[in-house]
This record gives structure tokens, C-alpha cells and sequence, in this order.
């Protein structure tokens, strides 16, 4: 099963589940291999009765033994490193891959090397659990999902002065980030979903039995880094994650001294020509997409890839010809009046699509799972892999179940999460969010927030049953849906827009952080962690998530002025995605420019369209047609990164016909190790913006004629 | 021993005698591995007795047989790729390493692709021998030798006007190049080595017994290559070759986009910054001179950087310093009346301080050698190994003989040159020569020429006897030495610099195609091939070097404008050098700016010191210390390709400690790729040149302050 888990086989679902959420999902954190579970079908027997005795003569540690304060001091360095990782994501493209195994990695590789050495000088009190590392693993995946799930490239900084000026509509409503309110808003937007769920725990793991298939994933790494074997592979891991970190990042910081100026360095290099270059078709030498592609499966590149050419090499071309009968060609390139207005209300219209069919597609299978559920006995349901039994409360008794399924359910059930702790904290928290949310956004009554509080336990619920079905957290289609009912409730004169954008925040926040926790208990459940360690290390987790997120963003916003900017360095594409869909819900379609919303509609269309096949396909088939989700988010940004990806997908393809064995033990550690050098380099490259340290040299590409020209010029300057 | 040919271990022979002749020399060429010949002290004898009996069931062609059409198709064929590899170095650095794998290899492969298909359709009249494989070897050799010998980096294109401007002595003499009188020059001085040796051939090989050091790994290659197994790694060689030929050959191509203008793209990359880019540290992406490190011993690669951190690390930045004092303020930086004659003249004195101590030190022990071989029997010497007899003609059927060396003699003497054919032809070309030349260069006095060839004869045995003695050709210091004698003898009124260097290209051609032959016989004697095919084959080889360098030189010439000039892509450093040298010998020291003179003689006492001290180490430390012609090279042209030298160097270093057995078999392999896929480019790009075909793109590197002027004169202009 190890070696599963190590193989990241990119079935359908992981696809579907992380383009749906656009970026990070702490479900797709922990998600490594998505096969594993559909492997667990066959072999479960045999492997779940090994599991729990090879671990026997191990004592597990009580709850709060667990919880040590070594797992908190590397969960919050991780923290922050994942931190600058996802933000960097969230800015560039808003591609966030799977990062568990090298948080993973690197958190069994810190606490290991701390104990060892505190092994050698004779003061370990404690040896390094499983227990502890699920822990360390939770509290930085509750962290690190803030930095995706507060917005910070999505609705929060969509609501920014910067974002607002693009599409020319700053009068619609406004607010600017600043470290003070963003760390206010998150704190009491992002614990309720910890409460919505607890008391539903043990009908989701154990009763209901749910797969959780990236929970699953996450406890079987951490399993198999505790038996010797396993952490044996587990450091030649860590040494190659550590070799290519370090080649990234000295690459990146190579890269720095020759982007003395717009335009310049690496990361505008004309690689196909000048003109593929205008059009946004060329390899910018981003080791983190390189990394991205090597993690992402196969599909999404191409996808994006397909997307990229369709968008920038056929329609966009086409359209500029279009120029001043379509729209006015007296606008900038960068006013959505102009031909930006098309590339963001396609993608938008796509994104939308693509996110409605999956809604009803999830909702659907999750209303049918509780439906039989809740009918009683018939018979058991393949694809969901749960067994239903006459007493569900009464199934971890049942003469059916494992030694591991008695053992886990055991340790499961030890330590316990009062209900009135639950239901008391989820109504205070609920009661002062509504209080301090509508200070914060005037636009943003309390009556909305309330509403929301009322929906919130259900939808979270549903959420969190809808990720334990199929690894697919709903959480952005949500906060979709609140900005579009939030915002016409509110209605374009009462601040609509900054209202629903509001409104979206304080919706993902509970929905994602409840299927979130839900999934970190199936962990528990499967590595004998207790619920409470879980619970407590979640909210400190979180806790650290609202405070390192902003000051990680507040650097990148602080040191890059144009942040959010169209063809810059962090162009943020879903902040204004985000925006346009909030003028969109608030003002209609009115404001389009000719023949936009046509193409709108039509791609609308064959977003569902796609799917609909996609699904209706044998799966040997469907695997071969693209996901309309991934194929928008070039249309917004240039096929740019896709050509990265795909050059990752290209070395992971030439390694895996070269040396299978080598690139499933080790291709994601070099991903992971060239995502996270380059992501780290952001940390000193802000610092050194800030101290208003500039690159020396710029690296410029001219094209023959304008290069001859200057060099005129300079001779005559000089 | 196949073993020891295919790994170059660099001993200190090929070292200095590379780096005497400055270039490529028809030794170096046929000399991978030094210590073969060192080896072969110990097993000689069940080495030597091995070889001919594993070929004894093998038939040996007549010598008409192995003369085949087929091989000097090949020959030609190859002949154009390296003429083009070694125009390239000659007008880059002048530091040519070792290619005899690569054309070993190379005529291996094809021929035996040859026969290989005409085997499968039946058509194979003769089977690929191994004397076929050393006639093509000889031809190549013979061939691609004049593109070293013809002076076209060096004497030749040092008469040219572009030259002598650079230092302002135009109206001492000058003759352009051109198609016409190259070949016909070429003709002229380049039969004669030939003929002087001939007569010597039995004697040098047989009585003598000298060793030949290139000459015998040749012979020890091609060996290896017709047993089964050795072709089976030469095979994957030539496989491990082509893949790094294409690799380097679309670099090379990819690099062309970005150098559409001066001072554009990867070779002008500031790597180490734009400070140290001004004073040429940087690495310039060259996959040639990557791979000329990886050939070159770690002491040559050392050397050059050392040399290039004194020189343009230290020495230039000082006396800049003294601009204005030491020398006027206001010439150009090319002016050889400013550092540029620094630069140039204390590069000519080590040049002529390491050449002076090298030409004593071989020519003494080619006379103690000659000495002690004719005063009679003594003791036998161990560090020269030939064995002394009573009567030297008879000492092939001495009772001492092996199998290898009856079989080996007698087949060399089946086929015999008659002296009179050798001694007429001689004479007819020298009477020939003489008529001609003075036509070409109406400096060149008749009498001048008759005293070259009067004195040739001399030379061209003594060094042929020395380079069997010591692989080590001194073909370039005698050409220095015609420089001077002749220059001085015509004087500063009668053109003695044009007459200086064009007697340098007479002498020089003379006893650099001597050295050849009788190593080629060497290689012949070992491969029982017969004196008479070698002959032949380098005759048909010197002819067709006679046209296809020239060609070769033209398309350079006429493709690139700038080619000669300092800091371009081609800046032919020893063109520079040599006419320097030829005003030095014609003018003296009078014009040298101030404090100049001084350190020459610095430089040039060091360079005989650092020799000295050298030697006299035990070879243990000896190897230790740098060599002053190595050293010399950077501090004309700057340190750049040192630093690509010493990245190749780098790599195989690294190859060598993760996988030493790969390493040895495929290094040379990687290097030989690496060079002729990066030289095979500069055919297209000087078509492309000619065809006034630009590249598209100009990769700039500016400063972050004129960056910013350019932009804002780009905004304001566009």
C-alpha cells in the first residue's frame, strides 16, 4: 500500500476535485494517491488486518501526550513555509497541487531528527509517535489551507482598490487589504466550521464509513513512515526533496539578478520566438510549474495546454480582429471594456459550468448515499464502499468487523468531544461573527451573516459527507453561490458586490474547515490518534493559519507593487475572476461587451457538455477528454505555465519509461522539492523588494530591429 | 588496454605538448591516452603477444585493398566536420584538445553502417578491416591537420589587414586572405613534410623502435574496435556520441534566436554579475569548450583559470590604473598602444619562454637519445624503451622478437617506398616552392626559401624523432623560430613581417606533416597496414585538407564581419599573436609602451622557472604546478571559456567519484559530442550568416539603471 501511496496514480476524482476548488484544498493536501482506496476495494482484508499488529507492541500515547509542544514548534515552521508555497500558487496561477507528501516529508524528517538527537544526548522523554505526527500533519494542514481558503487570491483580494480599478467599477465598492482586518476576519470566520462538524464524527467514520479517500491517503504515509521499511525509503526521500529544494531554490535566486527592470529575466523568455511570446506561448523556467506538472496527473496538462491554445492561439487572435466593431480599440489591453473582458467572462462562464454540473453531480450522490443510508438495511453499495447494517451505532461490535476496524474504533470512541462543547461553541462563535462582521463590511448586514450561520451546519455537513464519498470538497462552489444570492440580495446599490464577496469568505471558511476536520478524523481514526488531539490540534493549527496567512500576504503585497497586476510576476487571475462574478450576480449581464455573452453562454455550454461525456464515457475513455475547469484557467493567463506543467509532465513520462521503480518512489519528492525551493525563495525575494533591493542586470529580449535602435541610442547616451 | 585508450588519463606529456603546439597538432589528434605507452613498459609482452594472434585468421589486404573507395568517402565526409570543429576552436581560443576518439569512432560507425547494408543486400565485395579503419584514420588526420597547420588562426591570418590594424601596422606589410592563393600556398608547402621522412620510415619504427605514444593508442583503438567485444562498446559509444552531438547541436541552434545583434545572447551572459562580466568572468553556455574540459587534463583547465584570475582578475584592473602614466588615455581599448599590447606582448612571453625551455629540453634529449642509439650497444634505456642491437637493421629477426613484432615487421616491410621516388619528390616540390612562392609573397626572397628547405630535412627528422620520444611536436616552435630568423633577416624596410610569417607557414607545414607520417607509420606498423597505403592515404588527405580548409576558412571568413576582431565571437587570438611575434623579431622592443618590456621579461624568466621547478619535482608535486603556455592563452582573450573548461572539467570530476567505470568508457564519448555537435552548427550559421539570414531575437544584458532609460526611450519611440 506504501508504494501507493508514494505513486500519486492521478485518477478522475483528484482532477475534478482540485480544479473544482481552484487552488488548495485541505482535502487535496492530504490526497496524495486516490487509487489507494479504490485498491483498498480489493485488498482491505488483507491489508487492514496487517496494519494495526505490526503497530500491536506500541503503546499509544494518551491524548494528550500527543499533543507536544516539539509537533507545534515544526508544525508552525512548516506552516509558514507551506504558507509562502500556497500564496506564491494563489498569485501566479491558482494551481495549487497536492502537497501532503512533502509536508509530510519534511515534518517526519524535522521531529526525526529532533528526537534523534535529543536520542543521543539522552534527554528524549518521548519517542516520535504516529499519533504525533498526525497531529503535525493536521495542525499544518489546517494552517496552510487559511492561506488558500482566506481568500487571499480569490474573493478577499478581488475586493482591493487594485482588482477594482481593472474592470473600472472602485465605485462599486472597495476595501483594501490591511493586516488588521484580514487577521480579524479570519479568526471569526474560520473556527465555526471546526464546531458545525464534531458531533457528527462518529456517524461519518464509523458508522457511515465513509472512505475519505485523501484522509486515507494521509494516515497510510504516516503509517508506513513508522515501520522501519518505511522510514528507511522515507529519508532517501527526504534527501532527494532536499537536493532538488536547494537546486531550486539557488535556481530561482540565480534568476533574481537578471530581473533588474519590467519585463526582464528568465520568466519572460521568448523561448518559441517573439511572436509566440506576445501571445504568451513560452517556457518561463519556473521550477515551481515544472514541479506542479510533475505532481499533477497527466489530464490536467494537457488540459490546460488544450486551453491555452485554443484561448491565446486561436480565439483571442481572432477576436483582436474584432477590434472597434466588437469593442471600442481605443481601451488599453488591460481594460475589461476590451478584449480582458472576454478572457475573464469565458473562463468565469466555464469555471461556472463546469462547478454547476458538479454540484448537482455531488449533491445528487450525496442525497442518494444518505438516502439509502438512512432507508435501513438493502444491500451494500460498491462504489461508496460503505456496509450498511441494521444498527449503525452497533457496526464497530459486528462480528464482520477486523481486528484493525475494533482496534481503531476502540481508540476512536476513548476520547470524547462533549455535544453541548460543540453546539455552545459553533452559537457563541456564530453570535459574534454576526456582531463584528457587519462592522468590518458595512455593505454586509447582520441578517445576511445570520442567514448564512442557519445554512452553514447543513451545507457544511453536506460538504463534509459529499469529500468522504468522492475527495471532493465543494467549498468554492459555495462560496460561489453566496456571492451570487448574497450579492443580488444585497443588490447593486447597497454594495452588492463587496457584500457577496463578503458573504463568499464567510461561507468557504465553514464549509471548507468542516470537511477538513471531518477528514483529519477518518486520519485519526486510522493511525489511532485520538478526536481530541485532532480537534486541538486543528484549531491551534487554524489559530497559526490566520496569523502567518496575512503576514505572508502582507509581505507579497508590501514588497511587489504590482501585485494583481495583468501580465506581472503575481497577477493574483482569480482575484479578478472573483470580482467579475460579483459584478456579474450584481449588475447582470448587461455590462458586457458585444458578443461576450454569447460566447459566454456557449461555453457555459460545453463546459456541462464535456462532463456530461466525460461521465457517460467508459472510464477508459473519459480519462482522455480534457476538464473544461482546467482548460479556463488559461484563457485568462496565457498558456504560459501550462508549457511548464507539461515539461514537468514530460520528464516525469521520460523517467517512468526510463526507471518506473526510481520515478514512483521518487518523482513526487523532486516536485515537492522543486516547488518548495522555489516557493521559499519568495520569502527573501519579498524581503529583499522591501529593503528596495534591486536586481542588477536585466536580462531584456529585444526583438534585431528595436535591439539595434538601442544600442544606438545607449551609444549616444553614454 | 582497450580500456586505458578509451580513458584519457592525462599525463604530463600531452599536456605540454598540446598546449606547445598551441592548437591542434596531427599527434594530439591521434593521442587519447599518454600513459598506454607507459602501461605497455610493464605488459608489453603479453600484451604484444596477444594482439596478432587474436588477428591471425584474419586475412591482410594488399595494399591496393585497402585503399578503398568507401573509406575515403568517409574520410572526406569527415574530414569536412572536423576542419570545421578545428576552424572553430583556431578562431575562438586556439586550444584544440584530442578528437581521435571522436574520428575514430565516427569512421568506425560509419563504415560499419556501410557494410553493414551492403552485407544485408549482398553487394559486400570486402569486409571492413582493420587497415581500411587506419587509412581513414590517416586520411582524416592528414586532412583536418592542415585547418591547424595551414595557420588559419595563427600565421595566416595574421598578414591579414584586419589584424594589423588592430595594432597599426598596416603599412608594414599586409595580404589579405583569399580562396585563391590559401590553396594555392597550401599545395605548395604542404607535400614536402611527406617526402623528407619517407626514407627514415624503417629506421624510426623498426630499428629504433620509438614509441609513438599517439601513434600507438591509435593503433590500440582501432584494434580494439575489430575484436568483437570492442565493437560492441564502441557501439554504445557512438550511440552515447550522437546523442550528445544532437543535444549540443540544438543548443548551439536554439542560441542563434537570441543573438540578433553585438554583445547578444548566451555566450555575453553575465553570470557571475555585470562587474565581473566587464573583466570576462562569466560562463558563456559554450558546449564546445564545456567539452574541451572535459577532454583537457584537470592541471590544463587549472592552468587557464589561474591565468585568466591573475591576468584579468589582478593584473589588467592594475594597470588601468596607471592609464594615462604608463600609457595614453586616449586610444581605444582594441588599441595595441594601449593595455590591449600588455595584454599581448606578456602573452608572447610566456608563449616564448615555455617554447624556448621545451624546445631545449626535447631537443637535448633527442640528441642524447641519437646519441647514445648510434654510439652502439650500452645498456638499454629505460624512459625512451627502445632496445639497442648490434646491428639495428637486423634486430626485427633478433631471437628477442615476439610473434607481434615478426608479423608486424614483416608486413611493413613487404611494401617499400623506393628512396629515389622520396628524394626526387622532395626536390621537385622544394624547386617548385621556391618558384612559386616569391610570386605569392614578393618578401619571401627565393634564396630565403632554399634556406628553409636545406634546413628542413634536418628539422623535420629531428622532429620526428622527438615527437617519438615524446608525443610531442614542435612544429609551432619552429615555425617561431622561421618568425624571427627570417623576419629579421628580410628587415623592418623589406617586409620582413609578411616574410617572417609566411616562412613560418613553409617551416612549419614541413616538419608538422613530418611528425605525422611517421607517427601514421607507427599506427600502420601495429595495425599491419602497409607503408605504402599510409602514404597514399595521407597524401590523398593532405589534398583534400588542402581544399576543404581553406573553403572552410572562407565561409567563416566572409560569414562573419567581425571575425579577428577582440571581444566578438571569433576574435582568433594567436592571429594577434603570431603578428606580434613577427614585429617583435622585425622591430624589436622599441615600441613597446612603458614598463611593457619589463614585465615580458618577467613573464617570460617565469615561465622558464615555473618549468624548471616543474621538472625538477618529483613528478608527484610536479603535476601539481601549473603550466605558463596554459596560463598564457586567458590573458589575452580573457578568463570566459576557462570557466566553461573548468565546468566540464567539474562534471566529469563529479561522473568520475558517482560512477567511475561509465565515466571512463563514456566520457570522452560525452566531450566528443558535445564539441561537434556545437562545431557541426557553425556550418549552418555561417550559411545563415551569408545569407544575410539574422536571428530574431537579441537576448541584452543591461544594467538596472540603463535598463530604465531604455525603457523609457523604447515607450517614447514606439
Amino acid at each position: 500500500m506504501r508504494k501507493g501511496v508514494l505513486n500519486p496514480d492521478r485518477d478522475r476524482q483528484i482532477v475534478e476535485h482540485e480544479l473544482q476548488e481552484t487552488g488548495f484544498s485541505p482535502e487535496s493536501e492530504k490526497a496524495t494517491n486516490k487509487n489507494v482506496k479504490e485498491d483498498e476495494d480489493e485488498d482491505e482484508e488483507e491489508e487492514e488486518e496487517s496494519v494495526e499488529k505490526i503497530f500491536e507492541s506500541r503503546e499509544v500515547p494518551s491524548w494528550k501526550k500527543q499533543l507536544t509542544l516539539r509537533a507545534f514548534v515544526v508544525s508552525f515552521m512548516l506552516s509558514i513555509l507551506f504558507s509562502f508555497i500556497v500564496m506564491k500558487l494563489n498569485l501566479t496561477t491558482g494551481i495549487i497541487p497536492s502537497l501532503n507528501v512533502s509536508a509530510g516529508l519534511l515534518g517526519f524528517f524535522f521531529v526525526k531528527t529532533w528526537t534523534k538527537m535529543l536520542h543521543r544526548s539522552g534527554y528524549l522523554k518521548q519517542p516520535f509517535t504516529r499519533q504525533e505526527n498526525t497531529v503535525i500533519q493536521t495542525c499544518v494542514v489546517a494552517s496552510s489551507g487559511i492561506a488558500f481558503s482566506g481568500g487571499f487570491g480569490t474573493y478577499l483580494f478581488g475586493m482591493s482598490e487594485r482588482i477594482a480599478n481593472q474592470s473600472g467599477d472602485a465605485a462599486r465598492g472597495v476595501k483594501n487589504p490591511s493586516l488588521g482586518w484580514i487577521m480579524g476576519f479570519l479568526f471569526v470566520v474560520s473556527f465555526l466550521g471546526l464546531f458545525s462538524v464534531v458531533p457528527l464524527r462518529k456517524i461519518m467514520v464509523i458508522d457511515f464509513k465513509l472512505t475519505y479517500p485523501s484522509g486515507t491517503a494521509t494516515a497510510h504515509l504516516i503509517n508506513s513512515f513508522h515501520t522501519p521499511q518505511g522510514a528507511k525509503l522515507a529519508k532517501k526521500q527526504v534527501r532527494v526533496l532536499g537536493k532538488f529544494f536547494s537546486l531550486s531554490f539557488f535556481w530561482s535566486f540565480f534568476q533574481w539578478f537578471f530581473t533588474g527592470g519590467d519585463n526582464c529575466g528568465f520568466s519572460n523568455f521568448p523561448t518559441f520566438g517573439l511572436k509566440a511570446y506576445q501571445y504568451k506561448f513560452y517556457f518561463d523556467f519556473s521550477a515551481t510549474y515544472v514541479g506542479v506538472g510533475m505532481i499533477c496527473p497527466y489530464i490536467i496538462n494537457i488540459s490546460v495546454l488544450l486551453g491555452g491554445i485554443l484561448s491565446w492561439g486561436i480565439m483571442w487572435p481572432l477576436i483582436e480582429t474584432k477590434k472597434g466593431d466588437w469593442f471600442p480599440d481605443n481601451v488599453e489591453s488591460s481594460s475589461m471594456h476590451g478584449l480582458q473582458a472576454y478572457k475573464v467572462f469565458i473562463a468565469v462562464a466555464i469555471i461556472l459550468g463546469d462547478g454547476l454540473y458538479n454540484f448537482c453531480k455531488v449533491l445528487s450522490r450525496t442525497l442518494s448515499g444518505l438516502f439509502v443510508q438512512l432507508r435501513g438495511p438493502t444491500t451494500s453499495i460498491s462504489r461508496t464502499s460503505f456496509t450498511l447494517e441494521e444498527d449503525p451505532h452497533a457496526s464497530h461490535i459486528s462480528p464482520k468487523e477486523t481486528y484493525d476496524d475494533q482496534r481503531r474504533a476502540r481508540f476512536f470512541l476513548k476520547d470524547q468531544i462533549p455535544t453541548w462543547f460543540a453546539v455552545g461553541g459553533y452559537i457563541i462563535i456564530a453570535a459574534t461573527a454576526t456582531a463584528i462582521l457587519p462592522h468590518m463590511f458595512h455593505q454586509l448586514r447582520w441578517y445576511y451573516i445570520l442567514v448564512i450561520y442557519i445554512c452553514a451546519p447543513v451545507l457544511a455537513f453536506c460538504n463534509a459527507y459529499g469529500a468522504g464519498l468522492t475527495d471532493w470538497s465543494l467549498a468554492s462552489t459555495y462560496g460561489k453561490l453566496a456571492i451570487f444570492t448574497i450579492g443580488a440580495w444585497a443588490g447593486s446599490e447597497h454594495g452588492g458586490m463587496l457584500a457577496g464577496l463578503a458573504a463568499c469568505g464567510v461561507m468557504m471558511n465553514i464549509v471548507s474547515t468542516a470537511s477538513d476536520l471531518t477528514q483529519d478524523f477518518k486520519t485519526g481514526y486510522l493511525t489511532l490518534s485520538s478526536p481530541k488531539s485532532m480537534f486541538i490540534s486543528q484549531v491551534i493549527g487554524t489559530a497559526m493559519g490566520c496569523v502567518v496567512s496575512p503576514c505572508v500576504f502582507w509581505l507579497f503585497y508590501k514588497a511587489f507593487d504590482d501585485l494583481g497586476l495583468p501580465n506581472t510576476e503575481y497577477p493574483a487571475p482569480f482575484a479578478t475572476v472573483y470580482r467579475s462574478m460579483a459584478k456579474l450576480g450584481v449588475e447582470g449581464v448587461a455590462s458586457l461587451p458585444s458578443e461576450c455573452l454569447v460566447l459566454c453562454y456557449a461555453f457555459f455550454s460545453v463546459a456541462i457538455l464535456i462532463n456530461i461525456v466525460k461521465d457517460s464515457l467508459w472510464s477508459k475513455w473519459g480519462r482522455f477528454i480534457p476538464l473544461p475547469m482546467a482548460m479556463a484557467i488559461p484563457f485568462f493567463l496565457g498558456p504560459y505555465f501550462a508549457i511548464d506543467m507539461c515539461v514537468g509532465s514530460l520528464i516525469l513520462f521520460i523517467w517512468e519509461r526510463v526507471d518506473a521503480a526510481k520515478a514512483e518512489a521518487f518523482g513526487t519528492a523532486v516536485a515537492s522539492g522543486l516547488i518548495c525551493g522555489d516557493g521559499i525563495w519568495s520569502l527573501p525575494s519579498s524581503v529583499l523588494a522591501i529593503a528596495g533591493v534591486n536586481p542588477p542586470v536585466c536580462m531584456k529580449f529585444l526583438s534585431a530591429a528595436s535591439n539595434s535602435k538601442v544600442d544606438n541610442f545607449l551609444k549616444g547616451s553614454s
